[in-house]
C-alpha cells in the first residue's frame, strides 16, 4: 500500500453513465441485480440533490485531507469525487473551498465516508455531497493516502472510473466494464415499471399484477376471518 | 407462528381516530399516560408529514417484502400499514410502486420499521412515511409473514386495528379499546396548554405557573450568587 | 455534587459573541485550534437555523426535565441554554412551551444533549434548537440537578457564561476568557478565506495556493499513469 | 397506564419451563417457529451463564429502579425478573444488593433493557443477568412504573408468568399458553439435531442430508470453475 | 489549544487514591453523588481487570498515537494514562510496546477513549487497559496533541492529577480535591452494604429495610390481584 | 451478479499462510501497510480464538443462510468460509451443524458479517469463529447468492483465496498475490519488535529508542512545568 496518484484513469461510457443517472439509484440498483449500494448511512447533506458521474477516487487517512487537495488536479469535467477513509472517522474533511475547486474543475459531486462541514454554502452552491456525517471538525494535513486505487466506500468497491449515480435514495456504483449493459436494463425497468404504476393506480392489486396469489398458497399462507366481536 | 393473514378487522372508532390525529403525537402520548410512543428512529421521509389512521399490521422477514404485497388487499380506507421485521433490517422495503397502490386504496400512510426507498416521489405524491431509514437496497419475495396479526414495531406493541397518529416528532400508538378515552384527554390537554402559552409568552415563569418552588425547596435545591469576579 | 442554582454568572463579552455569531461553526473551531466542537450527533432541529449568545447550564437527570423549569429563571436576554444529562438519555425533555417561555425572556436557543419534541412549532416560532434526537417520549419532575454549574455537553467542557454558536455544520463553545481572542483570529480567517474562494474559483489548484507539492513529495508520494488498457 | 402491582399472577406450567431450559435459546426459538427471540444486544454479563424461568415483569423509567425494589416482593422460586424500561436507557439499574434479595427468594436470573453493575460479584454469586450494557450509573427511586402488566423487553411481548429461557446465545421468551407445546417441539428437535450432527461429523454434506441440490437448481445456481491461471 | 507537554503536576493524596480503589467502581459514583462515569461503552479489554491510580492525560489525534510516547516520560508509579481523543476514533492506539514501557515506569493502567491492540498479551502482561473498542488499525505519528491538560474522556472531564478508578463496571474519575472526602464517604458505604446485604440475604426485603411503602402508597402505587384464571 | 458457485479457485502459497498466521493479526497488518484488516465490530465469539487459512467467500442474502450449506462443499483443509451479506444483517446464520461439518473438512474457522449462534458449543469444539453480533435468530433457506466470488467483508475487498488471519485483535486479509511477500515483511517486524520489547522494558523511554526528540521540537511542541500549587 505505497501512497500513489494514478494519473489518466479511464472513464466509464460518457452515454451510459448519462442514461443510469436518468434512471436514479434505485433502479440502476435493480438492474445491476441488487448490487453496489453503499450502506444507507451515506445521505445527501441537502434534500433533493442528485447527481451521476465517473470516480476519481481517494483513500484518506482518519482526521486528514491532504489527499482530497491531491485529488482536485486528477479531477475532469464528469468526474465525482469518491473518498473512502482508512478508519471510521466522521471529521469534517470537505467544505466550500474544496467544493468551489472542484465545482471549478467541472466535477459533479462528491462522495464521502466520512464528514463534511459548510453544508448551508455546499447549497447555495448546488454542490451535491453525500456524507456519513456533517461535520465542522477540523482536519489535518499531515499523512499520505492515494488517489485512483480501488477502494471500499460505505462497503462498496469502487475502482477508478466507475459510474456512480447519487440521489436521495442513497448511492450506487456500476463498475465500468458494466456500465453499458446496466443502463441497457435499467431503462427497461423504467419503461415497465410507468405501465406498473398506472395499472396500480387504478386499482389493480399487486397480488394480482405480479401473479403471486398461486405462489403464496403453495408456500403455505392462510387466510382467517377476525372473530367477530368489535372493537369498542 | 403460521403465517396467517386476518381478514375484516375491527378499526378504532372513526371520531376519536380524527380527535387523536388533531392533537398530534406529543400530545396523544402525554394523554395516553406516556405510553405507546415508538422509538425515536423512527423518522418521516420528508418533512412536515402528518397522519393518522388504523392500522393494518404485518409481520416481514427481512430483506423480503413480499408481505406487504399481501397486505395491500386488506387495507381500507383510513388505515396506515404498519410493517414490523423479524429481526432488524435497513432494506428498502417499500417505495412508489407500492405507494401507488396504497393510495389507490386510500391508505393514509406507512409506518415501517425497516428502510423505505423512492423518497423524493413519495414527497410529490404527498404520500408520508415513517421509517428507520432511507435505502435503496433492494428485497426479495421469497418468505411468509402474516398480516393482521400482533407485531411489536419499534418497541411498541401494535395490534390490527389501532389507532396510529404520526407527525414531525414521531408515531405513537393507541390500543383500539382506549382510543375514545385519550382522544378525550388528548383534547382537554390541548385546551389546558394553549392558556399555558399564553401566560409563558407574556412572561410568567413555569417555576410559578406550575407552582414548583415549594418542591423544589423541599426536594433541597440551594441557590448561591456567583462568586464576583467578572470574565474577561 | 449538591443540587444547586448559580445566579448572576458573568457572561462573555458581548461584542465577541456578536462578532464569533458571524463567523460561523467551521471558522470559529478552526480559528479556536479545532477545539470545542461539540459531537457531530447534535443536530439542528430544523434547517438553516443559526444561532450565538453565552450558555446557562444545566446538568438534568436521565428522563427529567425539571431542572429546564429551573433554568428559565436564570436566562438573560442573548443567552442560549444548554443541557447536559447525567447518562445517555433521548427523550423529549424541551418543546413548545419552554420554549415560548424562553423566548419571552429573550433567549436564543437551545443545546440538549437529549431528546426535543414539537419540532414543527419550534420552526414556526422561528426559535433554533441544536439535539441529539426528536423524540415526543415525555419526561418527569422528580430529581434534581443544577444549573450553571460546568457541565460536559455532547464531548465538550462547557461553563456557564461561555460563547456558544450554533448553525447547520453543528455546535462549538469558546470559553468566555477566550472569547476576544478567538473573534479576532475567526474575523481573520474569514478573510483570509474570501481571497482563496477567488482564486480556486478561477481555477488555481489547492495544490499550488498552499503551496504543499514540495511536502508531498517529501512524504514520499508517486505519481503513475494508469495502464494503457481503455475501459470498455 | 396507571401504575399499578398484578399480584399472583399464573405461571406456565413448570415442566414445560424445564424442558425449555435443557433445550437451550436457538433450539427453543426455532420451535417456537423463529419466534420470541429478543434483540441481539441483550447480552449475559458473564459468560457461560444459562437460565430458565417464569417472567415477573416490571416497567421503570429510566434512571431509576424504584420498581426493581417493588417486585421483589412479587417473585417466587422459579422466576425471573423481566425488566422493560419507559425508554432507552444503559444505568445500572440492578447490582448485588438486588441479586441477594432475589437469591434469598429463589429468582432464577434477572434480564434488563438496562444497565446492570457489580458484574463482577454477580458472576461470584452464581447470579445470572442478561443486559443491554455494564454500567456502574446510579440511579434514582422517585418515579413509579408497573410490575407484572404486558411489557415490550428489548423488541419482545412478554406477559407475566411467561417462559423466559437465557444463554449464551441470547434470550427467548415463550408465552404461557403455548408452552407445552413448543418444549414438545422443541425436545423432538434437540433428538433430531443429534442424528443429524453425527452424519454431518461423519462427513455426509448438508446438501445431500438436507436435499438442496435440486431447489438450487431450480432456484438458478450456476456453478463453474475458476479459470485456470494459479495464484502466485 | 497549543500543543503542551506539562510537567510535574500534583496528584491527588496517596492514601485516597488506595482507599477508593478499594471501594470499587459503583461504590465511589455513589460517593461522588453519582458523578464522575465513563460512558458504559469504556470495557475491559480483559476481564476481572481492576487498577486504581493518579491521571497522566492525552489528548491525541484520530489515528495518531504520537502523543502517547511523549506522554510516557510523564508518568511516575502509580498514575493511569488517559487518553483523550480530538474525535471519535477507534483505531488501535496502544499495544504491547507501550505497555510494556508504562509498566517499566509502576504505571498501573490505560484508559484511552479509542481502540486498543495486542489484548492477549496485554492479559498476560497483566497490564489493564479500558478501552472504546479492541483494533489492530494502526496509527501515524504525525500531529501534536497535548498532555496533563484537561480533556473530556468519554463523556467525563479529567484532570491531571485526578483518581482514577476502574473495575469490571466501568471507569470513575474524582478531581483530586475532593479525593479524601469521597474515600471518606466511599468506605462509609462499603459498610453500611455489608450489613444490608446480610439482612438482604436473610429475606429482608428491600421495600421493609429501605423503609419505601409509604412512599409508594403516597405516590399512588396501586396492588391488584390479577385475574382467576389461571394459565393453561 | 447472477448467482454462481466458483469452483476450484486456487488458494494462497500454504507456507506464507503459516507464516503469516504465526504473527498474528495486528503485525501482519503493519507489515501490510496498514490495510487489509476489517472493522473492529468483528470479534471472536470466544476468547483467545486464533486461526489462518485461506478464503472461500460467501455473499448471502440477509436472513437467509442457504449459500453457506451450498459453500461447505468448496472447502478444502486450510479454508476459512469468508461470509458477506448483501446488506447489514445479524441473524444467527452460523451453528453447531454447519461447524461440524466445516471441522469434518479441516476447515480452521469462520468470518462472518452477520451473527452467530450456538456459541458455547463452538468453543467447547474448538471451532473459532469472528463475527458481528451474537444471535439465536433463525434463517431461511430461500435466496441465492454466490460462493467464491470477490466480496467486500467487514470494509474488507476479499477474494477467494486470498489469507486471512485472525485473532483477539479482528480480522485481516493478505490477497493472495501480496502473501509471500507480506509474511517476510511481517517476519521481519516480529524480530524487530522483540529487541525493542527488551529496550523498553529495561527502561529506555520510546522517544529515545524512536528518536522522536527533534521532530517533535520542529512539530512545535512545548514543555513547561505545572504551577507550583500542590493539590490537596
Amino acid at each position: 500500500m505505497t501512497p500513489v496518484v494514478v494519473r489518466n484513469v479511464a472513464r466509464a461510457d460518457a452515454d451510459a453513465v448519462r442514461a443510469l443517472g436518468e434512471c436514479g439509484v434505485s433502479t440502476v440498483h435493480e438492474a445491476f441485480g441488487r448490487s453496489g449500494l453503499m450502506k444507507p448511512y451515506m445521505r445527501p447533506v441537502w434534500r433533493r440533490a442528485r447527481t451521476t458521474g465517473t470516480a476519481v477516487t481517494v483513500l484518506a487517512q482518519p482526521g486528514d485531507n491532504w489527499m482530497l487537495h491531491v485529488a482536485v488536479e486528477q479531477c475532469r469535467p464528469g468526474d465525482i469525487l469518491v473518498v473512502a477513509v482508512a478508519s471510521d472517522n466522521e471529521d469534517g474533511m470537505f467544505g466550500e473551498l474544496l467544493a468551489t475547486s472542484l465545482q471549478a474543475r467541472g466535477v459533479r459531486g462528491l462522495v464521502i465516508d466520512a464528514g463534511c462541514r459548510d453544508v448551508a454554502a455546499l447549497e447555495d452552491m448546488d454542490f451535491p455531497v453525500w456524507s456519513r456525517a456533517i461535520s465542522a471538525k477540523g482536519t489535518v494535513k499531515a499523512s499520505l493516502g492515494s488517489v485512483n486505487v480501488p477502494v471500499v466506500c460505505a462497503g462498496v468497491a469502487v475502482a477508478p472510473g466507475d459510474v456512480v449515480v447519487a440521489d436521495d435514495d442513497g448511492v450506487v456504483v456500476v463498475p465500468a466494464k458494466d456500465a453499458v449493459d446496466v443502463a441497457r436494463r435499467a431503462k427497461a425497468r423504467v419503461a415497465a415499471e410507468e405501465a406498473k404504476r398506472r395499472q396500480l393506480a387504478a386499482g389493480v392489486l399487486g397480488l394480482d399484477l405480479y401473479a403471486m396469489r398461486d405462489g403464496l398458497t403453495k408456500a403455505g399462507l392462510v387466510y382467517v376471518d377476525a372473530p367477530d366481536e368489535p372493537k369498542p
